[in-house]
């Protein structure tokens, strides 16, 4: 996330009440002796959603340590201080002893070159029990009271702006997830469609009204096919959405910080989901081929959404801003002159008379990793923000970015996977120096060094990607081994092997 | 575009004061009789755009006749009687003798079984000449006095409730284009990058502001790059906002009737450029592989865009519908239930529970072809539909309708095309009832039928496609050879060979 929230980090970092920036400044004397992070407040069952009426906000006391990496790492305090040196930049991965990751999951981090106080990246590897609410759908008792369902998750999520946002989503998002998933346990687990309409009352069904059965109604001809699948989908973007909204209550007490890009994976009955709201990346490499799972969300990928809302809602463009883009300032001189713009519904270019409105500075501005919404942040969905406003102005940016994830299936049961196929997760620190054919040949070349049994060859795989993309420390800064610039960023990797469930301890 | 239009259509072609609808009524001789369509009339010299200032609105005065079918089909009386015959449905090409068309394109097409009084299908073939404008980038004189050029242009416009607005867009849609690009014949065969910034005065360059050449600003790290490319497709997404704007002009004088979908390809400097607005697909079929170049714009497709604006335009909606779609029609005994919906941030479902605004009709429902947009129109992009109200209201659709296309483009010099690789473009008549591999074993079965320089060759395949996806007339309907159902809609086919822009006459 380094260099995408431009000055309006340091202007929110200074102003939160934290120590400013110390780059390069490795002893942290505090930050080690700090306690491992608090225990997971859950949310309230089920949270709280717009019109569902039926629930109170979580109101999770927050007392954060400032400091904390994920709890699967086991740090010791000094380990928790060497992983927060900037200047060593030590690759992090869970210890060779002990229990290791669900699926073998192979798991490295490392922290940024010095532009950010601590990591900002969070991580969470989660097995994840859903216990089902008493018979929702009004069958029987007996026919309800059947098992949970576990559901195995892995989360990254690269914060911003201070590292409040990051932390509180690898703690709590899983659980909203397992909120959302209550409802369908005995739907899920049952072969038939969905109900499309479930009965007031839970265990009294309305033997009168089998209305959720009923055929297609005048105006449908038929009533739409709803899968399994798409209700999980829908149980995870909603918990997205509410795992924002509870940062929003959360923050009026000044407490969440910053903000969030979350990759998530969730493994439930025999399909991978792969949400993502960020410009957080996720590929399979499966018998060396590369299926992309997720795509970036930034200011360019999401330039027409951007431009459309500021073209609806003019009002959240305040006086300071256009919709329309244009390749480069317009200067005041230029009035009157014809200049290359784009508009909301294009995607080519054409000229425009310059008037006096096009002098304000543009929604969606720059190129690549440089390009930015507001002229603040680089990246266009995630979580938190909530206190995220354009620098030196009142203007929330929030409006403008969204917390929902593009969810992408996969389904693990349609292929039979050898222990090299993986599904590689990284936060952009990985991918902004990274190619996915590059990742695919680390992925050939260390798994083929280690016997297929052996656990640890994923948490290699996850160090080599990560040693790869940060490099090592030459004169001036850090270098790859062709002598561009390695990743200054914090770089987070899951390696996800797709043996089969069977694989995890 | 048949059954895409559900009653609204019968409500505006009866209020429009157009004869009512003749189902299998072959004889007409008024349509026989009728004069070809009037010449065409060109829009003023730029057209009008917000905020440019620079010309005023076309004010073409529309004097059509009551039928016509393109020109190049050169139709005798007799001719247009048995192409407006909706019991023989013979397929109509172009007469072997005369000219033919650029590129040897090959065309055909079929009126629909009934539904409609005429063939809402329009086409449009054409060489365009574009003079350009007198230096706009302020070169000097000797070198601006160049060249014009030319672009080849085919289009295809599948009309609904009405002909009117298939009519005009097939007469005055690529004058429109040619307009766009007047502004750009200096710059596009100037192998330069295209000045970002064009002097107030042409042919006066301020040679005191050099600043179209000036590099980066403050805010930006570099200036975008922008391709001669992308101001080609400006050009041909400005234009259809311009045709649709002269719709709208020229409807408050009740003239222009229904709306139509737009699927136009313009060949331009080595590339062609595919712009679709509607439900018309275009393929490319290149030594047998099928290459998309367009995809369809319908209620399904376009569904969070329609329920976005429906979010944060709730007055847009009326008091009528929710922006909230449900797999079925809610019913007011459902009130406190939990149903399954889609927000305009979903791609899965989950549970509400029902709240009195539910009950509201879904903006968007139904599935497939049968999808509508307020319960009335199939389609989300296209030209016209200005009068277009839901039925039984006065509330109006044309909010929710795009006319922007979107634009492909595929380079044709990349390639070494051979006589059989052809860009096929249809109407969804076609589409309805035929998939991409079977268009492209039709192209394989018939070309290879065919000597490589037989210029008849691809008007042989368009009939083909239009055959094969009309059927023939059995006991009930017209049938394809597998017994199910043909199209009963217009179907239109355009046969583009990709063998090179030296193979038109």
């Amino acid at each position: 996330m380094l260099n995408r929230v431009r000055s309006a980090v340091a202007h929110l970092v200074s102003s939160g009440g934290a120590p400013p920036p110390r780059p390069k400044s490795p002893d942290l004397p505090n930050a080690a002796s700090a306690p491992p992070a608090a225990a997971p407040e859950a949310p309230r069952s089920p949270p709280a959603k717009a019109g569902s009426g039926s629930a109170t906000p979580a109101k999770a006391v927050e007392t954060r340590a400032s400091f904390s990496r994920p709890t699967f790492l086991q740090l010791s305090p000094g380990g928790l201080r060497r992983a927060d040196d900037h200047a060593g930049r030590a690759v992090q991965s869970p210890p060779d002893t002990g229990r290791r990751l669900p699926w073998s999951t192979g798991y490295a981090e490392v922290i940024n070159a010095g532009k950010s106080r601590h990591n900002e990246d969070q991580a969470c590897c989660e097995v994840v029990y859903v216990e089902g609410r008493r018979s929702v759908t009004g069958a029987p008792r007996e026919l309800s009271r059947g098992q949970g369902l576990c559901f195995y998750y892995w989360g990254l999520f690269d914060g911003h702006a201070g590292g409040g946002a990051a932390e509180m989503a690898s703690r709590l998002l899983h659980r909203h997830i397992r909120e959302q998933l209550k409802d369908l346990v005995e739907i899920l687990q049952d072969p038939s469609p969905p109900p499309l309409c479930l009965p007031t009352t839970p265990g009294t069904p309305d033997s009168s009204d089998p209305s959720h059965l009923l055929g297609p109604q005048s105006c449908w001809s038929s009533q739409k096919e709803v899968t399994h699948e798409s209700l999980v989908v829908g149980a995870i973007e909603n918990a997205f959405q509410l795992m924002d909204e509870q940062m929003a209550r959360e923050r009026r007490g000044h407490q969440v910080e910053g903000g969030c890009c979350a990759l998530v994976v969730v493994y439930l009955l025999g399909k991978v989901y792969v949400a993502n709201a960020g410009d957080s990346r996720a590929i399979i490499v499966r018998n060396g081929e590369i299926i992309p799972m997720s795509r970036e969300f930034t200011p360019e990928t999401e330039r027409q959404r951007l431009q459309l809302l500021g073209f609806l809602k003019p009002e959240l463009l305040g006086s300071e801003f256009t919709h329309l883009e244009f390749p480069r300032r317009v200067l005041p001189k230029e009035l009157g002159q014809r200049m290359l713009y784009r508009d909301q519904n294009m995607t080519g270019w054409a000229y425009k008379k310059i008037e006096l409105e096009d002098l304000r500075f543009p929604l969606v501005c720059g190129e690549g990793k440089k390009a930015r919404v507001m002229a603040t942040i680089g990246v266009t969905r995630g979580l938190g923000d909530h206190n995220l406003k354009v620098c030196s102005s009142t203007l929330p940016i929030k409006p403008f970015l969204s917390c929902f994830p593009e969810v992408r299936v996969y389904d693990l049961t349609q292929y039979e996977h050898c222990p090299d196929d993986v599904l590689v997760l990284g936060t952009d620190g990985l991918w902004d120096v990274t190619t996915d054919y590059e990742v695919a040949a680390t992925v050939d070349r260390v798994l083929s060094a280690y016997e297929p049994n052996d656990h640890s060859r994923y948490t290699a795989l996850a160090q080599a990607l990560v040693l790869g993309a940060r490099g090592t420390p030459r004169d001036r800064g850090w270098r790859l081994p062709n002598n561009k610039l390695g990743s200054g960023d914090d770089i987070s990797v899951f390696v996800i092997p797709l043996g089969g469930p069977g694989s995890y301890s």
